[in-house]
């Protein structure tokens, strides 16, 4: 495969993004800003999940878009993932030391030794603060909840569907391992259903996380193994490489043996979430269908503004 | 005035707000999940604030929490409210460094010194990310843009009004001085009736931003003397000290020197803004009508759902 084609790709839809108003540079790579026509795409694909979920009962939580460092260790965050986390520092020391922030930023001198860090990170995942919730005993069937929330990858590109910041839309299961496969098979062909519904060439695969350095090869070949993660995929900005637009996570007794998450029957719980990349989505819309929505085919129209 | 009320209202209140399920602990102080209850309140007060600014031609943009580190250098931030920053670090070590993370995590010691930051930061206020996009020569009239945006402040707190992590709707509008004062002083009357609508027991008075130290005392003193903050002001927590849910910002050329940004008549530009703080609106539609807005007045659910 020749990489040549797929960087002007990823420049020419950078740039047709920008020029047509959609996105707006903010000198963060993977940190633009959405017009009102983006967000306007974004929201009605998420209206069109809640509604295609409607008679599933799921709970809706907001949480802000940080978590209790408590919880990314406890997680094993970053045992896994270390390269892609954000942690929250802030300054507490006194006037001298606020003084001497000040001297250095104005000096063009780096001052981050003199923050401290805060109890925070960021939410690396929409579904990580749910998991806590379920602490406990859980009701006969289990339980349902739904998230909508930004979260943070330190993975700075300037390939647009590849972000540091962006809004998952995200379901979480948990129940007995039967319960909660059935519930990501279900979801699966839904998923399909749903992406396809909307005039995008997508297939679902067997896929893996991005777990760091070379303990995580095996990590990731062993959850490929196991059939842990599938994701529905289409071609955005290479053909070749299709983009991951939403994606579906078994972990098994992960969460539930860090939070003591029992089933109805007192055994170890299992937990399983789906999530939509919205922005990833709505950029899969725009590429497939053209940047300016008001001419997308009258049927992907009435699904999302219908 | 005695403390010790106050205190006791606080814990009551948060109490109350978890024991009828319309806020989730989440172990950050300040950063609580919110129930659908609670996040359809804030949305339907926000959708107010779009309906009462219709007619302005106000631009949307969405950003992502994030702004660029040289942002937050540039306008001051560091300088003005150091303690209220947020400043995201990674990990961008090699193998042995985060076997060493690990190693530190799963012994119970501090790691954040194995970290690196990155080239951005929290917003810490959701009209920051706006005022580049104003750099050159403005059209006549000026500009009007509006955002939603999760904001960071580092002020952990039990008192359900201080939050680490929330949400405000700004508007921001850039032109000559006399057309910013305008717009603001039209806003400020508009913001008391819009509030008051709500059956909320509101005032407006002049105010100042929590500058840190002994030299922000006098910056403070110096915003009043100038009558430059405006808050909009509602008993939630206590009587003697209301809670600002609207606040009222006029810059005066701080950021358009900063990002050089000119009227139409080619003199340096004016900046203010506006947000509404979206919880603690909500927070006080419920402190002041009760936890389930069922039982609202019917004139309050007319202006929300109506």
């Amino acid at each position: 495969m020749n990489d040549a084609p797929r960087t002007f790709d990823i420049e020419t839809f950078y740039q047709s993004l920008v020029e047509h108003g959609l996105i707006v540079p903010t000198g963060i790579r993977g940190g633009y800003g959405r017009s009102a026509v983006f967000e306007d795409i974004l929201n009605r694909f998420n209206d069109l999940v809640s509604r295609t979920a409607a008679d599933d009962g799921a709970q809706w939580f907001t949480f802000p878009p940080i978590v209790p460092r408590t919880l990314i260790e406890k997680v094993g965050y970053m045992d896994n993932f270390p390269q892609l986390s954000g942690s929250v520092h802030s300054f507490c020391g006194d006037e001298a030391v606020a003084k001497e922030i000040s001297r250095r930023i104005h000096a063009g001198e780096r001052w981050e030794d003199l923050l401290d860090i805060t109890e925070v990170m960021l939410t690396p995942a929409a579904c990580y603060p749910v998991y806590p919730m379920f602490s406990g005993l859980l009701p006969q069937g289990g339980r349902l909840v739904t998230v909508l929330n930004w979260v943070y990858r330190h993975e700075p590109s300037d390939e647009p569907t590849r972000l540091q910041s962006f809004r998952m839309r995200e379901f979480i299961r948990v129940g007995t391992p039967d319960e909660v496969v059935a519930w990501r098979n279900q979801w699966l062909d839904r998923g399909l259903a749903l992406l396809g519904s909307l005039g995008l060439p997508v297939a679902s695969d067997v896929a893996s996380d991005p777990f760091f350095g070379r303990g995580g090869r095996f990590m990731a070949a062993s959850q490929k193994d196991q059939r842990l993660k599938f994701e529905i995929l289409c071609p955005v900005i290479s053909q070749e490489k299709p983009t991951a637009i939403c994606s579906f996570n078994w972990h098994q007794d992960h969460f539930s043996s860090a939070f003591g998450i029992r089933s109805a029957d007192q055994q170890m719980a299992s937990t399983a979430c789906l999530g939509f990349g919205l922005e990833r989505v709505t950029l899969a819309l725009l590429k497939h269908h053209g940047l300016d929505p008001k001419t997308w085919p009258a049927e992907v129209r009435a699904q999302l503004w219908g």
